[in-house]
């Protein structure tokens, strides 16, 4: 894929002259490690969205706040960007460094402060693992609930950054629900703290403006997350259906018979038969579409919410309902979930996962038009998604290396996203925008939502230092773009015309 | 009380012609009603917080938002500052007038204009009532969670400008979390939409940031919230303690057990005579604080969780614990605390009811705090609250016609919200910072933190018109009031080291 770098922004900052910095930053933080040599570079040039790869100027590897303030101030002096990196495991390129500026690593910033029981929170700094909190928290029968498929992997202040979510999300919520309190170092250096140790804070919200930011506003310090008390039982059912569209309708009827399911998902035959072959999860490879409905909480509860479920799916014609038989089997069923991604990808030289989020009750329609766009453009779709939330992951197939097909997988992808617009959705659930989705902004909102956006970034950041080109679209770019504005389907969408 | 009216933010605008105003007005908005006599004016010069009253210049009644739009357009090209006001029964002066500026009274917009029951949502204007929504998604079996003792009156909008709460929050968060989409004018008349119908929206939440800005941002004209499935059952446990530190801490017991209550109040003894003498709820007036606890949801989990509760409740020393016998009962008990405000108010010429919160492990030992200061303030203060989040109520005592007692009492209050945040905790759950307690943000953030808030406001509000002088001080106030910053504990607190 292209490096669609954004040069309008980057180019009203002034080039950097990179052997005087790394001369002031030995100079000023001599403890501070630095990387600067290209071959030590190579792994910083992408984080999950591998198709986006630009090589940074330096990477910085700092271990104290001070270290970061110091840098944070000399890069402020100078005016060179900063982009802040947690695990790299980022699927919109929030994290892409860029040719003239620093790359912020705060991967060694991987302590757990403090478990607090009672008051039911941890305060950890922004590199820990988002399972190593629920690790951490699991003697006291507590875990943090948001568990997005990297969670292994993946760092909170990255999650914060990103809002990220998770097959939890539709029952427990984002990350911004699961949050008390960010401390954060300003573009100058300054240490904030947003949100409290209470329930709210006076004044504007700015924890929650500040998540899901994407590294525009300020660099995380440290994290207090809420934790849950783990569910005394989980259960999941497997229901396999003839038709996408009438798993969609199964899903509606679900949260319309007033259940919260800890997890709904949904994935499609090839993504059944993709998982199936990758993880042997016990998926029924001919139902055209399954969907996973996990039940948590005390045990009664989750009996009788089985025994409503179910009854829903059979009358939503499912042509099987399958209740995991143990625990081994609950976790085999949602490994395969879980590895859909890499999965897929085992089905074609090169896939471009999408996501974007949609009213549950358009599910069934966009379904169906994603099925008449596959075929418009010649490219294959999966579908795995977080049915419950209506956070679609469409996966596109496609070959690089076959001439034009990276530019119509590209074009599919951009059309998805506009027709989750124009439903009344949106183009990321839980991936960000990054760059990767940066013109599909331009659909999604007009011009005076798009200089509100810009004037609270300059609010935080005047200099535009803070991950440039990335989440937010200049005015330019959008009439560069030339994307017709589709805010919540006032303006019609032709394929919509199709059903 | 005085009206402590923030003169150098007004002093900032020009005088206003009202003359000169009414007649644009009236030559470019001939429909709408104006209202400009002074006893027309009348009953527009407080909400609910009565003890600080201005007369407003003129009030403005529209029906239409064009005519909202116009009516902003010409307030920004006369530099007019516009105050907006729904039911005004905000109760920390949010919706006080100003003597220089237009009152826009949004409370014709009472229309709802839409029920989803499959998405479980509804559109509604700003105008319409809090319990009007649950009335009219009561035929689907849903409603809206919020609950704050004045849903009877209180408008949709004023709660999404203060974040309101209720007696439910614990569970089912606050407004700002049973949100999707709002749509708002900005300043200069600009139709905005923040959020979307769908899960999450891309770029900044300004949707997060918008509510609780307490009208500085911009002017509501359509709320979209969600709704959820009517409980299947609710019972409530009345428990009675001869301490409030044990109540306190067999609140945090209830919740270290892992059991999230609906909700889960606390009322000491003054609170429950008060309550007893006023409505007959049966509750036991020689007891120094009782606990109501409400457990909801599915049957069978509402007996399971009654029995841990009650088990909880009686090992933390309850010296009784009572389950309401039927539906009257249930309805009685909280008929009590609903009317805790009113009934306390008899006891006295006049009262201060404070909201601060505390993380709730700090619940016994702030009480003990707060018992002290009531008596070196020589001022009774009765604690009704919201102690399953540790949003509390205290509300003082005091006698206006008594030299000094008001000065004192509001000493007093000062002295309690200081302590919320010497503890970690912020000096509103749910009523908003307003006018009532714009010195406390001093002590609650930094000036570096207020700077970054009126940086926001700048970025929604450069001319400063919308609501001036209420929610953030001037950096110019702090440095008056001579407010310690105490956040977070960071600074010592004097009254915390008697215990």
């Amino acid at each position: 894929m292209n490096i669609l770098y954004d040069e309008r922004v980057d180019g009203a900052l002034p080039p950097v002259d990179k052997t005087a910095l790394l001369e002031v930053l030995r100079q000023r933080l001599p403890d501070l490690d630095l990387l600067h040599q290209t071959e030590d570079l190579k792994p910083y040039e992408c984080d999950g969205l591998s198709a986006y790869r630009t090589t940074p100027m330096l990477v910085a590897l700092p271990r104290h706040i001070e270290q970061v303030q110091e840098l944070l101030r000399i890069c402020h002096e100078r005016r060179v960007p900063v982009v802040a990196r947690g695990a790299g495991t980022g699927l919109s390129g929030g994290a892409l460094p860029l040719e003239q500026g620093v790359l912020l690593v705060m991967a060694r910033f991987n302590q757990i402060l403090h478990i607090d029981p009672a008051a039911r929170t941890a305060r950890v700094q922004p590199g820990v693992r988002n399972l190593a909190i629920s690790q951490a928290a699991a003697p006291f029968g507590l875990y943090y609930a948001p568990d997005p498929s990297s969670q292994i992997a993946c760092s909170i202040g990255g999650n914060v950054a990103e809002n990220a979510g998770g097959v939890h999300c539709l029952k427990y919520g984002l990350t911004v629900h699961n949050l008390l309190k960010v401390e954060i170092l300003s573009v100058e250096g300054e240490r904030l703290t947003l949100g409290s140790d209470a329930l709210d804070a006076p004044g504007f919200d700015l924890l929650a403006l500040f998540t899901g930011s994407e590294g525009l506003l300020g660099i995380i310090t440290e994290v207090t997350v809420k934790l849950l008390p783990k569910p005394q039982l989980a259960k999941v059912l497997l229901a396999a259906f003839d038709s996408v569209e009438k798993a969609g309708h199964a899903v509606a009827d679900i949260i319309a018979a007033g259940i919260i399911p800890g997890g709904l998902e949904m994935m499609d035959n090839l993504a059944i038969r993709a998982a199936e072959d990758f993880i042997h999860a016990g998926y029924p490879v001919d139902a055209e579409a399954i969907l996973l409905c996990e039940l948590d909480g005390v045990e009664a509860d989750v009996h009788d919410d089985c025994d409503r479920v179910r009854a829903v799916l059979e009358r939503a014609g499912a042509t099987e309902v399958r209740q995991a038989r143990d625990e081994a089997e609950r976790v085999r069923f949602w490994a395969g979930r879980k590895n859909a991604f890499p999965a897929v990808g085992r089905l074609s030289p090169d896939y471009y996962c999408m996501d974007g989020t949609i009213p549950r009750r358009a599910l069934p329609g966009v379904l169906k038009a994603i099925a008449a766009l596959s075929a418009e453009y010649q490219l294959r779709v999966a579908n795995v998604f977080h049915a419950g939330d209506g956070n679609m992951h469409p996966l596109i197939l496609f070959d690089a290396n076959q001439p034009g097909e990276l530019d119509r997988a590209e074009a599919l992808g951009g059309k998805i996203l506009e027709l989750c617009v124009a439903v009344g959705g949106s183009i990321t659930g839980e991936h960000g925008v990054g760059r990767e989705k940066i013109n599909q902004m331009c659909a999604q909102f007009n011009s005076d939502e798009l200089t509100l956006f810009h004037a609270v970034k300059a609010a935080f950041d005047p200099g535009g230092l803070l991950n440039p080109g990335k989440n937010i679209p200049t005015l330019h770019r959008c009439a560069e773009f030339g994307a017709m504005h589709v805010h919540a389907g006032q303006l019609p969408f032709p394929e919509l015309e199709r059903f």
